[in-house]
């Protein structure tokens, strides 16, 4: 309905605001309108936002209303938006990278760019841990184990680790892990890759591990090193391109009873006998290069699989088949990755989000290919590779080995006046190749290379010799491959059905679109998850991300041809250091739990500077998300737990004399913000000044930074450093789990030690090792993140934050009459999520957290966070994306499930057999005949508990695994 | 399974083709591997391909294997055609138009851009002609329609049109219609715009029209004009932009018994006082400016609305509000839009694929910004508009006008030398402006433009004028708006929930997945249409087609700025000329009844230049789509059917009698090839030869040239025209009922008559008037017909008609023990579809053709053509792109069906309680009671008649409407 005022306008004076653009985002991102926001307010009893803000939160943290406001972060409508992003886009030059170091080009195949990377279908679900309704990512993760597994020629893989280099890490804990915590050297060749003996020595130094990097054929005899000898990690073919055999030394090294770890290439094991068939334990690497766009360094999906032996001991999540009720096959995640949240500071990795949306992209891309299609673009590559190899012979260069399968590293000294010149010719043809020193240079070849580059190439080389150009005629077909007979793949891969059957583009859009027909994401309804922030990822956002432009640059490339990427890195950096107060950003860590560990990290480089490398206690609260101790041990930290108050504050007292009790060991402290517990507590700054006054440091948890931006800020909280969850708070989407950013923010004394890089200058000047492979991390996706605050504007950023904190507290409002609101402030307000206590059900009746959540999805929804902070409780968030129709079907389903809980508890269903405890009900389980269906309900209760479903079903015929899950603790977050 | 030639390559000599690209199109195109592909012909005892061809195409008119093969279109990979698309848009110059004349910068909602017309399933679906499984479009497709009776005031509006040119021809025809043919008069207003002139003037001459075009205002009051008149055509605003009160004028034309048709602009009607309350009969337009680009003319969707007591002679496919047999609301197809089948040449209009897709954008568009966003941006754009005006009067420049809304006409005669001084001065600020005369210029503004954009032009019109340029503080809001009062809206416009709802992005993403959640479209299963040729159009195709280098480009820029457009154009008017073997191409039609509209009035202007223009007799088989009736009418000629065979045979004694009777006055005849019967007839080329030696010229009507690609050629069959559907053959998709086009394609001696156009020269040198408002129709998806031959090349299009024709041949050998086939030829062999008869089944049981429909949907399947050509048939169709296993599913499906039927047949399912009577069963049916379902079968069965559908259920809840259609002699195609 048209205000009548609104309507006049055109026979009134033209309004002030006439050159405003209309395509502006904070209307479009925030669900509720300004007629909802009042109806919300005058619920909850106010008169104005502002009123309720100050209700909500403490008046002592507030910072003032410029700080985050169009005034410091102006806003750009969407449009504008496209027009800079597509001139940040031009200011990256287009040369071709052939610098390799673990980036390709990809070729990623249209139809799964368009119907998975750019589709919100696949990109908006949260990590599956409701298998009911996420059988289609499941199903398309276990394609990526399987591919994995087949590929390496492993007993087991997991679902993705963040990159190569900290997968790496990953397998040298577990090497130390598995030597029981005797052995402390782990000896890495020096063949390979530099980023990745950087995150190792940074990975090392917290646990202590003794990192040695050097000729794993010939340094490994050494007595002494070998008795202290937890794992070696080799490359295979290594950095420079050079394939070794290492079946020996894998003896040699299980001889001394420590772990083989190779770091390896998904294309070339289809040519190359994989290392699981000459012994290795571990095998990790980057998945991209199928199908993945390098992005200036990301996110792409690591890989990781390990032997029978070691799995219990693998990081990372791992999906497992199994049958649901019917007897049919279904997956689920398998429980071993919740276990931060159980063994708390024992776990054995941090490793929370992962790089899902990437992995399902590598699994999709084998999918399409199949072995054969994999076969023959490794055929071509190695081929075309050996080609260049004797074209450039001719003119004198020298390959340092005639082993390799696409990687050339050519002494230059016979042919060209040294590596620049080589380096000269190739910047003049637009393309790079790898600087190694001053007589050597690299090439490393992929699908994207047609003969034409290779022309270029060889041309480059030409130049450079004061040789004449060739043509294709010119190019000479080499017989015999590079690869040595004894390390030729035999074996079989990826036999299973699923790789060689959707080879064509129609099979291959019905299968996408078959499992994603089987998952709830935001596309669809609410997903309330506490914790999680799961609000929409525009796509507008969304858009610049898979320009070429964007998409195509090498992590490595000369700074020169990145501008655009340096100007966006530049601008998102200052604009998180607004919003969270600090001095500087590292963008590098690529998840919440990454940022966690790298700011720890941080932490004690600055203890150690300052002569206090002693200090190693870390205090943190009971109610911190596992992720929290398990990277305290990752940075060398002991953990000390700090109890909660029954109103589910800190307890200060506790902090205080424990604080007192470690004065002289104290590092940390790590606190969320809102806490855990969904309120924001009045003693925040206390606790940090009790911490700072013992010599301690503190870690604020940014990953409810959405409840905070614009109205308080982690430094005016009393936090050191941060980070942010920008896959929460900055809306890039979860991508069924992962990929994520974790960037951190540091106080100006912390500064100095933020990340540094082996191949690109980043951090500070006093900046620790790498905790990333690349520089900036998963660079591309900053681009949703920067796109966001640059829509939203400083001003749309504080609204947005208002109103997550309005829509939370509407629903606890509405839902208070009828569930148990556990903690709220003393102004009865909740922060941006709400913790409701279903204890009573149990106790009176047996239902449990689990049985709510099931029925919610009859309803249509996701389920909130279940069984986490509390085990008896549900953590809701609706965020501010939610309108108020949504947040008040949400209310209405759980208030109707209230009803149904009451009925059972009046007897009128009995315990063990009623629409809570049968729930889901899909269409297989509403087709059971009259004699199967056997309930105190009818199928129209199970199936369309309120009308509005008759309109809207989203989950007609979902999967129904209700009683196949294992009984969890935690079961979701 | 890997070949073990394959796997040992890497030892092997490397292969000679090892420079080919491996991201070939043909592979993923094409649905059957050569494993299937031999499986097939063995079935069909064959044992090579060729031996089958030539069973299935006759002999005599084979080309040589080298007219369409790789030497005459050589074919590109995925990703060169990608990097060639990337260089042609360079090839475009990214001048800012604003020339307006009906086409403006459209800003097109992200959502919508990416969720709609980026998605298959929104793209690739069909027409809605089963309304069970397209209530998504259904319900789209209706806001579109109400959309445009609340913004014109009207009672009832179609679903779309063409383009707002041929939009206006149909209601000429209309009011000639309207006054029973016995008024010849049509007066168009000469505000009206050029190109809708254009087309009026060539649909008059087929309906001995007399088109008038005059100043509508002065010129009506001609007694003897006045008595001849039965319509009058209006802008508003028109073409120079000038508002002018109509409302005496309708008064007057109406009292002259004729109708008054006023062409408008969706976003002026905001402000402006809409036709339908000043008493227009039909307001009709274009809607591209509700977020659809400009796309260099298209595609876009026309709207057409008129007042209840005309509803009857509408033209157009129109949506309709029902119930389901549970009572609830459901949309479907108002049967009359089937007319053309029914009434063939007493049709009132030829319209079939019309711009479903954009009406459905332009729906989602409205729908995102409601009424009060779409008032505010035509605030702006007037406001903008008036701003400029007042800015550019100082230079002295002066408006024709000072009633407008966002156009401008501008004398320049007191500012500049001359108008090409400010064109000169456009120029070198890249932005164009209207040529008009040497005294006028013209600019329209719209939606895309900011204030920058407004500084920029008015320092055009200051260069001009050789004054100092202005700053974005120089401008002055103009307080009052330039709409006469009297002409004011004052009405509200779209006050339905649907245009009040989704604001947000989420809300609208919501919205659009819970539509197309409804629907089937390629994404899901086969959709075998018989006559339709629904093939998967890759995204590889579809990705260009939304670069703004292509997408921003208006129809009538200067050609030097789109050179990559024209050479786009240029090649796939040679490649369909290389296909068909005909001499020239026009791409204007933008349809493929639009296509025959066009090809029958060329063979009238050549028998006209021959002084033959009494040769009005069309000869056209019983068999023919009702479009060719249709279109013959329109283009002025009189149809005479054409017997055919009971073996299915177009009757040649039948043909050569009507030829010779009718010889003095023959025109043409009309013939599909292969014949809608679904086999390739013997005598084609004697039925041609009947036709030419009798003085008429041969229409090919190339709805089925999948069926002949490189194997024959429409002028090997003796035509000489024939259009083609490019949304059919060459993988434009269908839209949900459009975007199409129907390029047609001509021998020498009709060449020079090839359509014209008024502002962009194009076709032959005495080419008729214009069929289409843009020069290249709808010139955007060319990209995707151009993309495609270009992928497939020569070879590969010649092998996609051979799969074609062997899925076809495959499925009816699977079949034929278990249904009717209907017709084959001599040697057993149908074409590229086939016709099955369900007769047998109506006659012992009452099965209808539709009740076998229906319960393919419960089978996960989009149910063939039905009842067309023969109204107790199914025409099936495959498609190349069908995978063997989708077509042996299919006929699995049929045969099980066939089993149900059985079962009734053997009275164990009563006639009128059965499995397919009841069909569809969607999971509200199957959640009935007890007693309501009451059925002599079980919910499983219903449900899940073949085991696989447990795993993959398309159909779980769809709308559920099988007994509210009427009973219609054309239900599909
Ligand atoms: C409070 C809290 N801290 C840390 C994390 C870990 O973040 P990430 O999953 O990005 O590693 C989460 C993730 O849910 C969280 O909720
Ligand atoms: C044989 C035949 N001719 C003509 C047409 C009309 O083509 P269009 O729908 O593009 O106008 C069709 C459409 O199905 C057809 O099957
Ligand atoms: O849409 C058709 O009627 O072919």
């Amino acid at each position: 309905n048209l205000k009548p005022a609104a309507r006049g306008l055109a026979t009134a004076k033209a309004p002030s605001s006439l050159f405003a653009s209309l395509d502006t985002f904070p209307d479009r991102h925030i669900g509720p309108d300004d007629r909802d926001v009042t109806h919300m307010l005058s619920a909850l009893g106010y008169e104005s936002m502002d009123a309720f803000v100050a209700d909500t939160v403490p008046s002592k943290i507030r910072v003032s209303s410029a700080t985050v406001s169009n005034e410091t972060i102006p806003s750009l409508s969407e449009s504008e938006l496209y027009l800079r992003a597509r001139a940040l886009s031009q200011a990256n030059k287009p040369f071709k990278s052939y610098i390799g170091m673990g980036y390709h080009n990809a070729v990623v195949p249209p139809v799964v760019l368009r119907n998975v990377m750019e589709s919100p279908a696949w990109y908006t679900p949260y990590t599956p841990y409701q298998p009911e309704i996420s059988q289609g990512r499941l199903e398309s993760l276990v394609n990526f184990q399987t591919m994995i597994m087949s590929l390496t020629s492993m007993d087991i893989a997991n679902a993705s680790l963040l990159d190569e280099a900290t997968a790496a890490a990953e397998s040298m804990v577990m090497a130390y892990t598995n030597s029981n915590h005797k052995k402390h050297t782990f000896f890495a060749d020096n063949g390979v890759s530099p980023q990745t003996i950087a995150v190792l020595q940074t990975r090392a130094r917290g646990f202590g591990i003794k990192l040695v990097v050097g000729d794993a054929l010939t340094d490994l005899k050494d007595e002494a090193l070998r008795a202290d000898l937890c794992g070696v990690l080799v490359q295979y073919p290594d950095v420079n391109g050079s394939i070794k055999d290492f079946g020996s030394l894998t003896e040699s090294v299980h001889a001394a009873g420590a772990l083989l770890v190779c770091a390896t290439d998904l294309l070339a094991v289809t040519l190359l006998k994989p290392p699981g068939e000459w012994g290795a334990d571990i095998v990790l690497g980057n998945s991209a290069r199928f199908g993945v766009a390098a992005g200036y360094g990301g996110p792409h999906a690591a890989f990781f699989s390990c032997t029978d032996k070691l799995k219990r001991k693998m990081p990372g999540r791992l999906i497992g088949k199994s049958r649901d009720i019917q007897g049919k096959p279904a997956y689920r995640l398998a429980l071993q990755t919740r276990e931060q949240h159980i063994r708390r500071e024992k776990a054995t990795s941090n490793i929370c989000t992962s790089q899902a949306l990437l992995a399902n992209m590598a699994a999709m891309y084998a999918v399409y290919h199949g072995p054969a299609g994999l076969l023959r673009i490794a055929q071509k590559v190695h081929a075309l590779t050996q080609i260049i190899k004797s074209a450039v012979e001719k003119y004198g260069y020298k390959a340092i080995s005639a082993e390799f399968f696409d990687t050339l590293t050519l002494d230059v000294s016979a042919a060209a006046k040294d590596a620049e010149a080589v380096h000269a010719a190739a910047q003049a043809a637009g393309v790079n190749l790898r600087r190694i020193d001053s007589k050597h240079v690299g090439l490393t070849l992929d699908e994207s290379v047609g003969v034409e580059d290779v022309v270029t190439l060889v041309n480059v080389f030409a130049s450079a010799a004061s040789a004449s150009p060739i043509t294709v005629a010119d190019l000479a077909i080499v017989a015999s491959p590079a690869v040595p007979q004894t390390l030729q793949r035999t074996s079989k891969f990826l036999p299973h059905p699923v790789f060689n059957t959707h080879h064509s583009e129609t099979e291959m859009l019905r299968y996408i679109y078959h499992l994603q027909s089987k998952d709830l994401g935001l596309e669809h309804a609410m997903i309330p998850l506490g914790s999680c922030t799961m609000k929409l990822n525009s796509t507008s956002s969304m858009i610049p991300l898979t320009w070429p432009e964007f998409a195509s640059v090498h992590p490595f490339a000369p700074t020169d041809q990145v501008k655009g990427y340096l100007e966006l890195i530049k601008e998102l950096e200052e604009d998180l250091c607004k919003i969270t107060g600090f001095h500087a950003c590292s963008l590098q860590p690529n998840s919440g739990a990454a940022g966690e560990y790298s700011g720890l990290s941080i932490i004690r480089a600055y203890h150690e500077s300052r002569g206090e490398g002693h200090r190693d206690i870390c205090l943190i609260p009971v109610s911190a998300h596992g992720t929290n101790p398990a990277s305290a041990v990752m940075a060398g930290l002991k953990v000390i737990p700090i109890k909660t108050l029954h109103d589910g504050n800190l307890d200060l007292v506790d902090l205080k004399a424990k604080a007192e009790k470690y004065k002289d060991n104290l590092a940390a402290f790590m606190i969320t913000y809102p806490s855990t517990f969904g309120v924001f507590e009045d003693g925040v700054q206390d606790a940090c000044k009790i911490i700072h006054d013992n010599g301690g440091q503190v870690y604020l948890d940014g990953a409810n930074l959405n409840a905070q931006v614009g109205l308080t800020n982690p430094a005016t909280c009393g936090g050191d450093v941060c980070h942010l969850n920008l896959h929460k708070t900055f809306a890039i989407p979860h991508g069924g789990g992962g990929p994520g950013v974790g960037p951190i923010c540091a106080t100006e004394h912390l500064a100095p030690f933020l990340p540094s890089h082996p191949i690109v200058p980043t951090g500070g000047d006093k900046g620790i090792t790498a905790v990333s492979a690349a520089p900036y991390g998963s660079a591309s996706i900053l681009l949703i993140s920067w796109s966001y605050i640059k829509m939203l504007g400083g001003n749309g950023l504080t609204y947005a934050s208002k109103i997550a904190l309005l829509n939370a507290n509407y629903m606890a409002h509405r839902l208070s009459g009828h569930y148990n609101l556990r903690f709220k402030n003393g102004k009865g307000r909740v922060a941006h999520e709400l913790l409701i206590d279903l204890a009573e059900f149990e106790k009176s009746v047996g239902l449990k957290v689990n049985d709510f959540a099931k029925r919610l999805q009859d309803y249509g929804f996701h389920p909130p966070t279940c069984s986490w902070p509390i085990s008896t409780c549900m953590l809701i968030e609706p965020t501010e994306s939610e309108s108020l129709e949504e947040v008040d079907r949400f209310c209405d389903a759980m208030i109707q499930i209230r009803k149904e809980a009451e009925d059972i508890i009046a007897g009128k269903q009995p315990k063990d057999n009623n629409v809570l405890k049968n729930a889901p009900h899909p269409m297989s389980v509403i087709a059971l005949s009259e004699e199967e269906w056997n309930r105190p309900y009818s199928r129209q209760t199970a199936a369309y508990p309120v009308p509005s479903l008759h309109e809207k079903k989203v989950l007609a015929d979902r999967q129904f695994l209700a009683s196949m899950m294992p009984t969890a603790t935690y079961t979701s977050l």
